[in-house]
């Protein structure tokens, strides 16, 4: 019996993580690269003396930041579940941090287990780029019509089949998506996308931010976005935007 | 008359400049050292063809960043005044960058012309320093009451003897200083201070800002501050809050 005592014994730790993508290739662990779960991934393995493999809710692309990613590990350490925050972030260089740590059921899986996210874009927008939100916005020289972004990203709330939205790369069985939510919010030189659903396609949020940047430009119209949406074609929707303006707010469970 | 001919060419040139100083051993320019005025003055060396001194307003130090800082060069160049921003920009790194250049008259110097200043400094207060804002605000992980730091604040406005707010090594004739205001901003986990004034003694904002820090914390009543004042005793005042959280907002002339 000796196996079932052993797992017996396994806890189920969920962490939240917050990091600024910035020096990082992502956050899925690659030989020889600096990633968010290699780097979390070495810094658990020199606390509990063995590897221990972490389940990220999403894999984030280069340059892209988080305040609530979401992963999950088993272990059979004695560290209590919500004291593992401190070893981590000891050992953590200070652009990614541990905000929380706790015990879940077995069953659950930080990927598996989630019913949505929230994602957030920023564009900063003045005829110089900002050499203090660089890291954390996308640059846009050009002034743009919040109130037509907000009016374009209506249509895209809802089941729709967001191929138009999907990068090339994307082996995903499916290209019908849910947004609970679409908020465009304009506060100085910063206008920021919040962009909430059942899960997204890949680079999806930036095709969505790239499309509204190009309705604020005048560009495409909002009342185009259905007509993009229905032709399932990438080259209709605006371009990709950049990582830098990407942050990956909360995981729902 | 060669000579007045050559000062006749001359322009005035006003740089308005934002930086994020991490990187930087702040402001002036030091030899085998990366400061911002050096970053700057190689840039012009090479647009220009010889070396140019420019005259910043506020000597920052290491760490500290700017949205406002202000220099000005005298040049014969025939870059159109307000286009110098564009071959700067160019060949400057992303985390400093010109806002605005124009032309000003022969008298104005950027630090002897300057009326008063306008800083900001940024306390981010949770449990566990952020991943996204720690390049711009100390972190504090204590709750800190923004109610009673605007009520010490209040006390600092005006014309006082700040000598209890000026690091040792300030060589300043006097430690009178006038403020014109301080505010208090509370936004979630984020305290900005703003504290406007004609001038400000060595370290003095970031005395304030650690002073009013352990008000937040209830081990400085606000009602000590008149007394710490009249002490005219640095060792009564708070202690000097890390750099990264100041932030140089504006000149004023």
């Amino acid at each position: 019996m000796f196996y079932d005592e052993e797992i017996d014994n396994m806890k189920n730790i969920k962490l939240t993580i917050e990091y600024d993508g910035t020096e990082y290739y992502g956050w899925q662990r690659q030989r020889e690269l600096a990633t968010i779960q290699g780097t979390v991934e070495n810094v658990l393995e020199k606390i509990l003396s063995k590897h221990v493999e972490i389940n990220g809710a999403s894999r984030t692309d280069a340059g892209v930041h988080a305040r609530g990613q979401v992963a999950n590990f088993l272990t059979d350490s004695s560290i209590p579940p919500d004291r593992f925050i401190y070893p981590i972030n000891n050992l953590l260089p200070p652009d990614i941090r541990i905000v929380k740590s706790e015990e879940v059921p077995e069953e659950f899986h930080a990927r598996y287990s989630t019913k949505g996210k929230l994602y957030s874009y920023k564009i900063f927008c003045r005829d110089v780029d900002s050499a203090l939100i660089t890291r954390y916005a996308a640059f846009c020289p050009d002034k743009l019509d919040a109130e037509e972004m907000a009016k374009a990203a209506e249509y895209l709330k809802g089941t729709h089949d967001f191929n138009a939205f999907k990068a090339a790369g994307s082996s995903a069985k499916t290209s019908i998506r849910t947004i609970y939510d679409i908020r465009v919010d304009k506060e100085n030189e910063i206008i920021t996308v919040y962009v909430s659903g059942s899960g997204f396609l890949y680079n999806m949020v930036r095709i969505i931010a790239g499309t509204l940047i190009e309705v604020g430009k005048d560009k495409i119209s909002p009342d185009a976005i259905p007509d993009i949406l229905n032709s399932k074609n990438r080259t209709m929707a605006g371009y990709t935007a950049p990582a830098r303006g990407l942050c990956l707010e909360e995981l729902y469970y």
